[in-house]
């Protein structure tokens, strides 16, 4: 029986990635006088890993890092106003509404009773507000906003809440940050792959018998109930 | 006899407001030709104020105003290498050293065996960052990064840790953030002024018994034995 069943948040209950893609194609039509959209892209993705270390997930960063793209790709070149542009499609993803997954409401109705947490990362207070806009913080008995996923961070939560890793699962759509340290530590991973998934998240999948895969949260109800032998 | 005492980290237990007015006066420096200093700094404060509720607390925001800030005020005039310039400088901030304020390591010394946790706002990777660069992490029971420190913020925060408000200490350099929300949820504040800190910290000192002002950390530890009544 599992004492804990968190979930990640971005892709996993609500829509992320997707806008995301939509600025991405958004600041490659802005540069398109200077770079055709696949390089913009490739820069951008190379200045987001370069940066990352220092910003950490969120958009603030990667607004940041459409800036510096911006600048370097034209080298200098890129004027004022065009920044200007940049900031306002940050700013409008930083207030984009939150469109809840398919089958999301009803697995957390179907959990109900169970020890649920919410366990994402990123800016503090993008997911404050997406988890507030969610309706869905009542469903969780905790909160954790990791500045990264990794064994230590997963460790470190749950140290602090008493459980033991054996007896946690873990489900969420990415295999490097939801999936890959869970079982690292000794708990069960469950993979929810999304359409659409960052590439810095990308990861082998797992040959692990503490890994499982399903091809919507809405599935995770049955395989909890499998794995505690309850069917 | 108090369950848990609470310290704020910048500019309580180390430096970190000259960081920020040694980068606004960089800032100011390089749009000389356009404004004069002290309209640069009026309009870069009025443009954090707007944007303190989508960006929150942190350099990373502050970056983004200061971008923000030189694009109106030149009217998109501002060129892409000065804007590369004002990324530099937020990144500078972004790894500068940890300079410990005086009188800290003793106060954690003297305070060793008590319940302490460190309750800080603001970027999560950032503040993760300084702590580790502080080696203080383990004079800490606890860590607590909050997006912002407001009454409800506190009182979420000592509900999780089944603190009780009235045996809670919380000191800090902010009036603002680490002095009244913890006295208006019941709880005993000390202010323990810095000699810079940012305007939207500032607030009236309290008339409240729970109240009390320090002059330097190093006193904190003679004020706890007289609340305690051990003096």
């Amino acid at each position: 029986m599992f004492e804990a069943i968190a979930l990640d948040a971005d892709d996993t209950l609500w829509e992320n990635e997707t806008f995301f893609r939509a600025t991405e194609a958004d600041f490659a039509a802005l540069l398109s006088e200077h770079a055709d959209p696949d390089l913009v892209n490739a820069r951008l993705v190379a200045t987001e890993m370069r940066n990352l270390s220092r910003y950490g997930f969120g958009i603030k960063g990667f607004m940041l890092s459409m800036v510096q793209t911006a600048i370097e790709l034209t080298e200098g070149r890129i004027d004022g106003n065009s920044i200007g542009r940049i900031i306002e499609m940050g700013q409008d993803m930083l207030s984009h509404p939150v469109h809840l997954l398919e089958g999301v409401e009803q697995v957390l109705a179907t959990l109900e009773g169970r020890h649920l947490l919410l366990i994402t990362k990123g800016d503090l207070i993008d997911q404050e507000r997406k988890i507030a806009a969610s309706g869905l913080a009542g469903h969780f008995a905790g909160v954790e906003i990791l500045a990264d996923k990794t064994p230590a961070s997963y460790a470190s939560v749950l140290a602090r809440r008493a459980i033991a890793p054996e007896r946690f699962l873990m489900a969420g759509n990415s295999m490097k940050s939801d999936v890959m340290p869970v079982i690292r530590i000794g708990g069960t991973g469950v993979f929810i792959p999304h359409d659409l998934t960052w590439s810095l998240e990308h990861a082998e999948p797992q040959q692990d018998e503490s890994y499982h895969e399903l091809a919507a949260i809405a599935q995770l109800p049955v395989l909890i109930d499998e794995l505690e032998g309850r069917s």
